[in-house]
């Protein structure tokens, strides 16, 4: 970027409006020269200009990002690796390019074959909903969390000034992060959760939904211990695949940690279990006080 | 009993006015003949009573109950074993006695020793919070839950009728439900999901914690999946304790759907993984429309 620019001089453009996109662009609009979204179907296009969450859309991506200061691909993060291959040319020169996948190694190590004229960023709003699509785009979605931001050593200051100025407009908190540490940490705090959510459901359905009480009596713990089960398939199955090895070291963290609390049940060790549940008890609420 | 009663006829005694004890006595206040609390500490009857959750509050257990129609043990579910061993002579003949222990095996068959005069009948309100005692007291806990009962051979109609008025005195939706098969649902709806978020906390604890950037990024998935591990130890202790074996078979069969989706993961067989997780995800959805 060869000077400064302020993020109500630029125009963003927005590829892919599901969940994320058309939330974010609904978030921006207002404090940017211009919003334009890009998506595949012209239905979805369509829709999101007469839900006025965008300044314009297209499904035509070269002439969305012929004026594009800011571009960002709020697609799954194996559609942004294709992406990646193919964008640069499309970019005007200075062009910061962001993404809001969820893993970030791959994603970074993709960036920096981009060409020498565009400045990338990698991204992760750590926000979502367990219902998918623009239906569900909300301009507050991004408010209140932690937007982690992946430089590339090639990222220039400017570039990380102007991304954190639209994190910032749109009510998150920006943090600063590598990607390889981001993939390390999420694979426990957000993608662990989930694996865990999925089987506990698999559990009930195979050991109790054949009982017609269960229904009735599945209680608030079940609910919110098996929510993000409900997450959206394809995201997460591009997340899993692209941060297999950190996850699976941390499921197999979680593995030991489990066995060790039953073993300590199968023992009838009462006093080494109230301890170690009285600790965790005191940790979860040192996390969320 | 020798005559049908009603509720607003009853005078109702609750032993221990911890978060449970003493919101099921703000919930029926106003409702019957009058609520008794029974406590250990002359602190907890004497704030039970200038915060009005209870008629009147007492330290004498045989006091408490000499006018008893409804008495119900409120405490752990190994207190509750305890006390059922010795409380059977201060009981009124014809006493409906109820319990809301998280199990009830234990507790139905320690019923079952009850001197004749009694009415005893097993109670399990699924509902709670992660924040103990008297202090906590919510006359809108009980609101829409399900409460379980588990009658004996023994329980008159008539007392099981009395015991669903009260019920739904509380707001709540009774449930008629034997002893060993709530054990079994329980221990993969309600005490599997406990294990599992602490197991989680035992993970994110030994993983990220040394990382203070881990302490901003944990999210919305963490959270929920992980609240329940920030319930009372000692209920959470007698429960493990007192369902045991139910819960080590449900603990066993969550290991096995869990490392099926890790196979899965593992040797990147992404049709099969995506096919599991869309089911899951289906399946979370039937469960919580």
């Amino acid at each position: 970027m060869s000077q400064a620019r302020r993020l109500h001089d630029c125009q963003v453009t927005i590829i892919g409006l599901g969940l994320m996109g058309s939330s974010l662009a609904s978030a921006l609009r207002g404090q940017c020269r211009a919003v334009v979204g890009v998506t595949r179907r012209a239905e979805t296009a369509h829709a999101a200009q007469s839900q006025a969450l965008v300044d314009e859309a297209t499904t035509d991506l070269a002439a969305g990002l012929r004026q594009a200061d800011i571009a960002i691909l709020a697609t799954p993060v194996r559609v942004i690796l294709d992406q990646l291959a193919t964008i640069g040319p499309l970019l005007p020169p200075g062009c910061l390019l962001m993404d809001l996948g969820s893993t970030k190694a791959q994603v970074v190590a993709a960036m920096s074959e981009l060409p020498g004229h565009v400045q990338p960023l990698g991204g992760h709003p750590m926000c979502g909903k367990e219902i998918s699509g623009l239906e569900a785009a909300d301009p507050d979605l991004y408010r209140g969390c932690t937007f982690i931001l992946s430089p590339l050593p090639r990222t220039s200051p400017e570039a990380l000034d102007l991304a954190q100025e639209l994190v910032e407009a749109t009510g998150a908190h920006a943090l600063v992060l590598e990607a390889e540490r981001q993939d390390f940490l999420v694979a426990t705090l957000s993608h662990l959760p989930y694996l865990l959510a999925c089987s506990l459901v698999a559990t009930a359905d195979t050991t109790t939904s054949a009982d017609p009480a269960a229904w009735k009596i599945v209680a608030g713990g079940f609910r919110d211990t098996s929510r993000v089960s409900g997450s959206d398939v394809t995201m997460m199955l591009d997340i899993l695949l692209t941060n297999r090895d950190e996850i699976l070291a941390s499921c197999s963290a979680f593995q030991a940690q489990f066995s060790r609390l039953l073993q300590l049940l199968e023992q009838g060790d009462e006093a080494a279990l109230r301890q170690a549940l009285r600790t965790l008890r005191d940790k979860r609420r040192e996390m969320f006080p």
